[in-house]
């Protein structure tokens, strides 16, 4: 079948300080979020590369996203020092069709509030309760191989409101054990791009261990890689008119 | 500021029959669960009648539907008793421009499943657990006057997977105490009509007499009126073209 | 890259009365507008097989939808001789997951109209008037391998106002030379099932030989199949409350 | 019918450049394409007032963007002299439930641009060729008093790709003489705000004067218009649960 799709190339991008800074996250995450999360990717068959903060153009220089398909955003504590020459190089790359999965507390990241248009605020818990997740969208690729929903056992709180435009696909609805309700799981499409926000994952559980998280990852890798073989999109003067048209006249 | 809107005129429906054979629901509702959201609309201004099934054709005749600018729908135990004449009347009228409040169990009545296309199918559990509703469009009329969220003390479960076409606009997700969550405020447009399916409600529990419920039913009948001068949509045979075309050329 | 995905398996059902009764119609599809799918497709690696109205059962039985993993329907002139027993077993093989291309005519098929739960009627002219469609959805996986837009030669006109509900993806957008818009590539998401409304296609014209036209047929194909692994949903009655609960308190 | 909905009040905000720098603009707008939106808006009963670039502030300093309803935007030539400080407060203002009409070369404004999160880029032409507008939302308030299509007859082209989100609702679709469709209706939601953007108009055809664009913009300023008791929405830390939970268990 035509026209063969490669397994897409990711790029696994995490801020990588709570995992230096605090004992209690390296004994979760001992090589960092990005390393646990390019892991289960790859074995699952994707090409898969990480970067982070601390490196130079925080590892996102123009070389490296543009033989990137599909780029994971982690970031929490240090959404500030983000460079907005970054930003505005992945802000571009997405509408041209590179696709991004914003993780967890990345909804406050820079390049997720761009592209929404939004404050992207939230309410927050962290006391360690039950998450469950409900599949709302039950054709979509995202949710493939999950059942009626999954639990996490341990989860960071987060809570409606959530200022996002209305998703474009809403995947997952998630219950907290507290009394809150969240949209979890949210596709967006801008320009040529798709983008995928996910809910879970926090650094003091191991989430992103666990099977049902790992399948979520993956089914967004695929979703979100572009297709292969769309000219770039033409805009601005078109002078001439494609139709030869008459005079007008009164309708 | 013209056109000057009068109230819409409402037609309550409702089955009335859990209420003259249960006397634990005549109890709750003494005259129907439909007087008591009649007197509700009735107390903010509007216009309000009510009809039931029993009545000669359902109380939905055409003189009625004709004089009516939004139904309000509740049923639960003899949907298979509604005649599909007056449900084809109802469509034709919802497509038409007259809105329609569909509540609780009526997503599973013909008319509701109908115009979705799909089985409304869901789970559901009855034991009078704790319902919240969170607002998640901050913007929508049907929110208006309401806080973040507000409490349901006790409620049948309704659960996702909930079998709708995912809603032109969402504006309620419940959590339930038992671990589900809902789309418990859906809206829908079919047509030139305007459809908003609200979850609580229930024959055992006084809900319709909550302030909150009442506020969102009161704001779903403003939203569902219709827009009081389009014309009758205009389909079928066009032969001669709106525009004088050239002959077919190579593009 | 797991799941690794077979090519999904195509059947393209067919009215097949134009091609026999009307000698221009056979003239541009002498083997039916079935086969000439069939073979575009085939030629891109789908495993296809095709189905008739003059078939018995339609060339619809059980076996033959429980091995389509996408369905393509093409009627007009016969939509009210198919039998509700087959609309009603390819309306549960939509929402358990089959996908489902509707194309031109099919509009106002049977089993499109319940999908929907609306008229899905229209505006039309039968004068060969040229036709472009515009990609108003740059990242969606049906509009790979196309530019902008792309022009049919001549084509029957469908024109706005179109009954259907808005479309979960709008993709084509289409100009009409006499002066009208159809909004003519529309996704909606049913159940499990992923369907796609296609516009372009006439039994007068050799539409469907058309490179671009055969490009959408295949990134359809591919868009509609189901995810391989996702269970039945679970819908009905949950007795036990997924969590352990306490008795409800004031809120 | 409570709560008594007063007339939203507007501002009309024009860049008023061209009108003051060509005479050919001058001749169509002598007062200013501001003046003349503000006119039609004030004959239909709302309270409305005006502002321009050149004013302090803009003429949109924190008192005046606290008691508007609905601000209009026209900006085209000098969309880099809005200083970003005013652009921060319409952004805040919308988000707390402002409506917003962005008219025209407005889809260039910074204002739209970051409500957007996309360039909002669009091809174009302008020769003078005639538009229709055709209605898809026929159940829109915005489409309100309009049959299903309509005519401008000589415009600016602009055309799709239209690099915008899916609109929460599209109203409108253009037909233009030489070819193109465009999405010229087009609804947003973003936090408790409304935006609208509408395609119409253009310096120097006398658009704003015609009855159905006034009838769309005075529909537009309607459904804009914020609900007028929405508490401001609750986000941050919350740190007491909802609810008594138990200790996690095992799902």
């Amino acid at each position: 079948m035509a026209p063969p799709q490669s397994a897409p190339r990711i790029t696994v991008w995490n801020e990588f300080r709570h995992e230096q800074k605090n004992p209690k996250v390296k004994a979760v995450y001992p090589d960092g979020i990005h390393t646990a999360i390019a892991e289960s990717l790859r074995a699952d068959g994707f090409e898969v590369k990480t970067a982070t903060l601390d490196e130079p153009e925080h590892g996102l220089g123009e070389d490296v996203l543009s033989a990137t398909d599909v780029l994971f955003w982690w970031g929490h504590m240090a959404h500030g020092e983000v460079v907005d020459a970054v930003v505005d190089r992945v802000y571009a790359r997405v509408l041209e069709g590179m696709g991004l999965v914003v993780l967890h507390s990345g909804h406050f990241s820079k390049i997720f509030r761009r592209l929404m248009g939004t404050t992207c605020d939230l309410s927050w818990r962290d006391t360690g309760e039950r998450e469950r997740l409900w599949v709302v969208a039950p054709q979509h690729p995202i949710a493939e191989g999950l059942g009626d929903s999954f639990v996490v056992p341990q989860a960071e709180m987060y809570g409606e409101p959530f200022d996002i435009p209305a998703p474009d696909e809403l995947v997952f609805v998630s219950w907290f054990q507290g009394g809150e309700v969240f949209r979890s799981g949210a596709c967006f499409n801008r320009g040529q791009g798709k983008i995928f926000y996910f809910r879970p994952g926090h650094e003091t559980f191991p989430i992103y261990y666990q099977a049902e998280v790992q399948q979520v990852l993956k089914n967004a890798a695929r979703w979100a890689a572009p297709t292969p073989s769309r000219p770039k999109t033409g805009f601005g003067h078109r002078p001439q008119p494609l139709e030869s048209i008459l005079a007008p006249e009164p309708a």
